[in-house]
């Protein structure tokens, strides 16, 4: 049987992957007094009087919202909040399955930004986090940056940080293998969207200071010939502030690594050979790079990683997710801050001893047992030190 | 320890009540290409295509969400969101443990009508049905009548009904045990909240013809001298079409059922000496019902019913809720009707035959074994005799 249909099958048969499970008995009257009425009214009036309580009496603390509104599902595009369910279904068993964290994944039957941030500010009591998935660009900046404004837990944008985190830790370990210097190189980002955004955005927040963006039209310049959204012209003035004006064989020239999120092939072997010495290329649309990587490989390129399992260093954001919401959640962080996030990627690259680091070995495997713990541990680290804890450092 | 401290101590050592689990495996990169990408992708696709897919490929066949804001929970009031949590969840269980259905507690930061409709609206596409919980009267009634016209999914307010249905069987099994005829009998309700509301429009719906209505300024009037608001007018004209004014005195006398969903103590052992012969009592005020059981009891009541377990006739919503969503998800049922509410009374009811009909015994225990099966059953069949089911009938 192919993957398509042993997948059918798979969903077909357990009807969905996901169940709600109860944690405590509820045979006899005896037990129906203490985890329904009466006894249930203790917990509550506790919470009322102490709201903080919650986190002790429910399941809030270790309960996170998966949110999507189905405009961006995967390589399919919006399919709507019905046919996003199995994608997020899916997210929810990588929760748990790698760090042990409940969640309920929700399908919104709208795609209205300020309907979707109301919505979500409505859900916020019953989670101690947020993770917003599959919601296309540029609505995802704003959802994203008004609810984690508003509230008072994480919200995390998976799509855009998972990705920057993971590519991060990959850049950490390449430039490691390279002998590079993260403030000295040139980075060019092939795809502006969710991902892309946020991987630029990390980048620089970590250092690098020579970066150009392209998109179909070319490079990424205020007074382009192009068309320019809002969300673009921002990330031109932050990155090409000397206007640099052509495409992407233009922007390629001299540069120390290739970051695609795009489509397929857009990366030819002419332009890699144009790059700098020992180039780094992280090719991660799907299924097919932008690159194939024997043709990478065959011109020059001394580390390539992509989003596939089949080659090496693949790309996945389980390697980032489970573990920062586990860190943030023990520490019940208010948000996922900028050091949080570097933190994640410093962790993930530091499981790969520098000996150890090899051309096809700059990322872990998402199987590494040791993943999650580390990047919970170096996240939650961050949130104390950043102070954005709410368990006083005495009780961690 | 008391019942209050072993309360707090079970819901804090387990950090709450539910957990969410994955039915299937992710530990190998096989177990990911199945469940996640790509094969994910394939479910997804055949829903976009064929949205009643949804049904076959995910969870939502068997999910429920349990939406409050937290307005009144149980006696306590209007204890907002997070304090109503401990017994949404303790709601949960009972649904997985006596009908083996999933529901997600969702817990609003909004009690405004517009809004908690709007937003259960964006959630019902993860959802095979709504139960509303803990709602406050009046707002409840227009948030089940929008979201029950407006969703293809059953919606249905437990505060309500399910208490309405469980009163129902009473009724039921008690005339049958006086030998009285439902079209002949005098009703008089004591308390139009939510569960009121829909007990006596239950008891109306089902042949009832003599129905008067008390609240704390007396007997439920088009012109009477004390406020009367929008609903409990349109109660006024369903019931007291000749304007009987006076108090609960007033108008117990020849009641052949009282139904209190009110406060302590307010039916005296004078009143119901004022009742018809071999009057039935259901006196469901908590902790302290309307009557004490014994009072009522030494003054001529033949059958007696409370809200408590340690009274004989139990009336506990778990006798209806679980086999009602049972039945109704079983045939994918667009709403719960009112045949269908009729019909989980009738089926609770037919579960002690006549012969076994004793004044301590009309309701069966919460425990036995048959009663979900039996509700889901009738449930079901009321949903295909009305039309509303969505499975076809052969394939049931």
């Amino acid at each position: 049987m192919d993957v398509k249909a042993a997948a059918l099958k798979l969903h077909s048969e357990h009807k969905g992957k996901i169940s709600i499970e109860s944690k405590v008995s509820v045979k006899t009257n005896e037990d129906l007094a203490l985890a329904y009425t009466p006894g249930v009214a203790e917990p509550c009036k506790v919470i009322a009087e102490h709201p903080e309580a919650v986190y002790d009496y429910t399941a809030k603390g270790n309960l996170v919202g998966l949110i999507s509104d189905g405009s961006a599902v995967l390589g399919m595009g919006n399919i709507g909040p019905e046919a996003a369910i199995p994608v997020m279904e899916g997210k929810s068993i990588l929760f748990k399955g790698f760090a042990n964290i409940d969640t309920m994944p929700l399908c919104l039957a709208t795609q209205d930004t300020a309907e979707i941030i109301k919505t979500v500010q409505y859900l916020a009591p019953s989670f101690g986090g947020i993770n917003l998935e599959d919601i296309s660009s540029p609505r995802c900046f704003e959802i994203e940056k008004v609810l984690d404004e508003t509230l008072d837990i994480p919200v995390f944008h998976d799509d855009q940080h998972g990705t920057a985190i993971v590519v991060a830790a990959g850049v950490i370990n390449g430039l490691k293998l390279v002998g590079k210097d993260l403030s000295k190189i040139k980075v060019v980002l092939n795809g502006p969207g969710a991902a892309g955004t946020a991987i630029i955005k990390m980048l620089l927040s970590m250092g690098v200071t020579q970066a150009l963006i392209c998109d179909e039209h070319g490079i990424l310049a205020e007074n382009r010939q192009g068309p320019l959204d809002d969300h673009k012209r921002e990330l031109a003035i932050l990155t090409n502030p000397a206007n640099l004006q052509g495409d992407l064989g233009t922007a390629i020239v001299g540069a120390d690594v290739f970051v695609g999120v795009s489509v397929a092939d857009v990366l030819t072997a002419e332009m890699v050979q144009q790059m700098a010495a020992e180039p780094i290329v992280f090719a991660m649309a799907n299924p097919v790079p932008e690159i194939m990587y024997e043709v990478a490989k065959a011109n020059g390129v001394k580390v390539m990683g992509t989003g596939r399992s089949d080659f090496p260093n693949q790309i996945n954001n389980v390697l980032a997710f489970p573990g920062i919401f586990r860190g943030a959640l023990d520490v019940r962080a208010t948000t996922i801050n900028k050091e949080m996030k570097i933190a994640a990627a410093e962790g993930i690259a530091a499981l790969i001893a520098s000996a150890d680091l090899r051309e096809d070995y700059i990322i872990p495997s998402p199987f590494d047992p040791r993943v999650v713990e580390q990047v919970a541990e170096y996240v939650s680290q961050a949130a104390v030190a950043t102070g954005v804890n709410r368990i006083p450092q005495e009780r961690l």
